[in-house]
């Protein structure tokens, strides 16, 4: 039986190029993750972003660390299995993007 | 024409009254809020629930400021117009029980 692929952390050069491509985030080393922030027009609208957010972040079986004051949504990405920022944060990350 | 009603902060003894209301909430004086953590099942039951506060909150112009990690809900309840905890956060604060 194969063993299901371990999840590693992304090394120094591997993160530099992920933040290269994804310029709305940025490292937040007090939290290992990548973090961003998005504000939307109104209190529903945030949460109507969180629940599209949510429902990838299900699918794909990882999921943010976020807060939420009124039409403000900070989030952090990080893969605790992994110590750090992993390809999973990566790929979260430019959904969460599109979804923004 | 009348004004609206002033939003005056809970004094001292108002704020234990409503705290012996509320057993699951405590009083987090450095944010001069309610706070309580609700914790669900699973993330969908996490997020599922932060919807049906959401709509609440909304209904009642008042919102939470909340973290969600996986099936965790941190909320803190405070009122800025007030300056601190009013019948605001308590009004929603037993809607959120009622929803937990």
């Amino acid at each position: 039986m194969a063993s299901p692929s371990p999840v590693a952390p992304l090394d120094q050069e591997e993160l530099a190029q992920a933040l290269a491509a994804l310029p709305a985030w940025e490292h937040d080393p007090s939290r290992a993750a990548l973090y961003r922030r998005v504000v939307k027009p109104d209190f529903p609208a945030a949460m109507a972003f969180m629940v599209q957010v949510g429902f990838a972040a299900e699918r794909l079986d990882h999921h943010p660390e976020w807060s939420n004051v009124y039409n403000r949504v900070d989030i952090w990405l990080t893969t605790h299995d992994a110590g750090g920022i992993s390809t999973r944060d990566v790929t979260l990350a430019g959904i969460i993007d599109s979804l923004a």
